[in-house]
């Protein structure tokens, strides 16, 4: 048996990121394509038969593909300088736990697939969960083939430089019907388990949460030049808007706002911007919340927008509801596995699209400083064995 | 003898930027140096001798080099996404005056050379005027041996790229010591000359001014699972910087403070920024007044940072006081033309980087709506004639 750790070490040289710190994995990259290699190399090597689907996911089968399949898995890409853990750790689990099945003598009863879902994190089409989303038919395949990367790459490029054919991305009913039952394991991204001192959580739900970006559109001129008084400079109702974001957000229980991502156009310092495109990632409890934290930050930014003489566009880029994991899948998983806790989240997840089609549920291993999306993101060795072990009591129980 | 305006014709295709809109040429890069071929070509037709100096300024000669030369010319760089004007229309209006004082059978008493400067912009580099202020030894070359484009490559790299050795970079009072004149013509890149009526006018000063990088730097998290409270966003003061230059500039008599250029790192939408690097252009007056635009913004924002928990460094990338240029130069230009306007400008040039060294004046031609440093930015095929009519009356009574 390889353990998650050990796995994990097998891919800790690729897609590092020099500038940023972490890696830097995005769907369809290089980076990615080779760890896709990476993955129907474990597949091959456990003589599990790997299909990729219209979409660019990946499935591992053990035994015949065919439906009421226990899935698991997770997906290898990463934010820009992301940690080595999101995404990765439920792959690698998914492997060592067959592995642990195996040596336990378990045959599964069902069919079981270990998957790996594409550009989960949207970190280079800016649409997070793509991969389920095509599959389940959350975003329509016209609007994600138009999608562009920061580099003006579409998605349609993109998958047919992967060997995928663009036309036939979307809504795939056949695999979707095969999928009796998905749970995915993934590192904890807050402090949960380590305020309760346990080592793995189930899920309860996923807060709602949207993207959008929001186009500050002035005139750009020279910055010594022109006078304080000529200026329509977007930055400034651009700033305005990412501290809008923060008020907004203090003002909503529970929810979160948050600017990451910032673009002046043209981007020299001397030069006043003549355009500024800001992302807002906002999240809340329920989808109500969500839309009043959106109407507070659009109606500041739009009064900020007027005093500079600038123009103002938003664009919803994703939306997902709030996400509640299948009640009873989630406490007999709980049960099944001691009464371990039972945390929400804030973080979106592949399980979070697919729940609206098949029982979800997720396993959570404890992070022991809460940081994700970043270099520092860490789980413990101990912890992460902790999680294969509920991961293989789970799917024994589920396919046995 | 060929126009301005059809020497710009003959470079309008080179260095287009279609993501930006208008010109990317950047000091050294593969556009720039099309461009520094393009002038060897023009001087060659022309019969004028090209020398390079050691720190990749061009010097198209017009007789034997040597002291006393009168010396004209600009820069072929760019900001991103810049006009076609700002920089070549000194060169082109250069060359174009060589040909009409030919054409009237003038041959010159002193030497006479046609000089192109490097990275004027520091659109590349960081650093204005890096070409002029080498050559005087405003800048220490080890300093700039160091600097490094957006992609890391350092400008000893690219020089070496370019044929030159960064060794030999640095101050050269031989080069020097030919300049017994400066004149350097420019688009105007504000509205001066529109409100005058007319189309040239002669500078009398440079506002003083620095560019200065504020770093913030934070704790990189999830957007979706840190708790606003646990959260330090270097992207928080970063917008509050923002606005404090708007504030401070406002507070100060004639100031600007612009920031046109902010990279959050990581940079991913989904991800709290672990820091962000923000650029300050301010200019003011004079060196006191700038420096109180600087610290009033350094304040503000290190107020903002220790309310987040973050950390602010601050780093002067360049600084140049005030410039007046000569004032028995200039009024000598302004009544051989006929009485044309003094004006004042807030932008920088090589020619006030010179201006502590030798005689040094500088033309303005109309700008219709006195935007810079963008696509629009625009000057009349009339008016570049006006510019180059004055330009050559200059050159011939200065080297006549």
């Amino acid at each position: 048996m390889t353990s998650a750790t050990q796995l994990l070490a097998s891919i800790e040289g690729v897609g590092r990121d020099p500038r940023r710190g972490g890696f830097s994995r995005h769907g369809f990259d290089r980076v990615e394509l080779e760890l896709r290699e990476w993955f129907l190399a474990e597949a091959e090597r456990r003589g599990l038969a790997v299909r990729g689907d219209r979409n660019g996911n990946l499935w591992a089968w053990w035994g015949e593909p065919g439906p009421g399949a226990i899935v698991t898995g997770s997906h290898l890409d990463s934010v820009p300088g992301g940690g080595a853990f999101d995404g990765p750790l439920g792959v690698v689990s998914a492997l060592s736990a067959v592995d642990m099945l195996r040596e336990r003598g378990f045959t599964p009863a069902k069919p079981l697939a270990v998957v790996v879902f594409a550009e989960e994190e949207g970190g280079r089409f800016g649409v997070p969960c793509l991969g389920s989303r095509l599959l389940s038919g959350a975003i329509d395949p016209d609007t994600a083939r138009r999608l562009a990367d920061p580099d003006g790459v579409t998605l349609a490029d993109a998958v047919t430089a992967a060997g995928l054919d663009p036309a036939r991305l979307g809504r795939d009913d056949d695999v979707l019907a095969t999928i009796g039952t998905f749970v995915e394991l993934h590192v904890e991204q807050g402090r949960g388990l380590v305020d309760l001192g346990a080592p793995v959580a189930v899920a309860s739900s996923i807060l709602a949460h949207g993207r959008w970006r929001f186009r500050f559109t002035g005139e750009g001129n020279h910055a010594g030049a022109t006078l304080l008084g000529d200026r329509h400079d977007p930055m400034v109702p651009a700033a305005e808007m990412v501290l809008a974001a923060r008020i907004a957000a203090a003002d909503v229980e529970d929810a979160r706002a948050t600017v990451g991502r910032l673009v002046p156009n043209p981007g020299g310092t001397n030069v006043i911007a003549s355009s500024v495109d800001v992302w807002l990632d906002a999240r809340a409890p329920d989808d109500a919340a969500t839309r009043r934290v959106l109407e507070k930050i659009r109606t500041m930014a739009s009064d900020a927008v007027h005093r500079e003489g600038c123009v103002l566009t938003v664009t919803e880029e994703s939306y997902g509801d709030t996400v509640h994991f299948e009640p009873g899948l989630r406490d007999r998983i709980a049960a099944a596995l001691g009464g371990i806790p039972v945390l929400p989240t804030g973080a979106g997840h592949d399980a979070g699209v697919l729940a609206a089609h098949v029982p979800t549920a997720m396993l959570f291993v404890r992070n022991p400083t809460g940081v994700s999306h970043a270099p520092e993101e860490y789980a413990e060795p101990a912890d992460c064995e902790s999680g294969v072990t509920a991961l293989a009591a789970v799917l024994g129980q589920l396919a046995g």
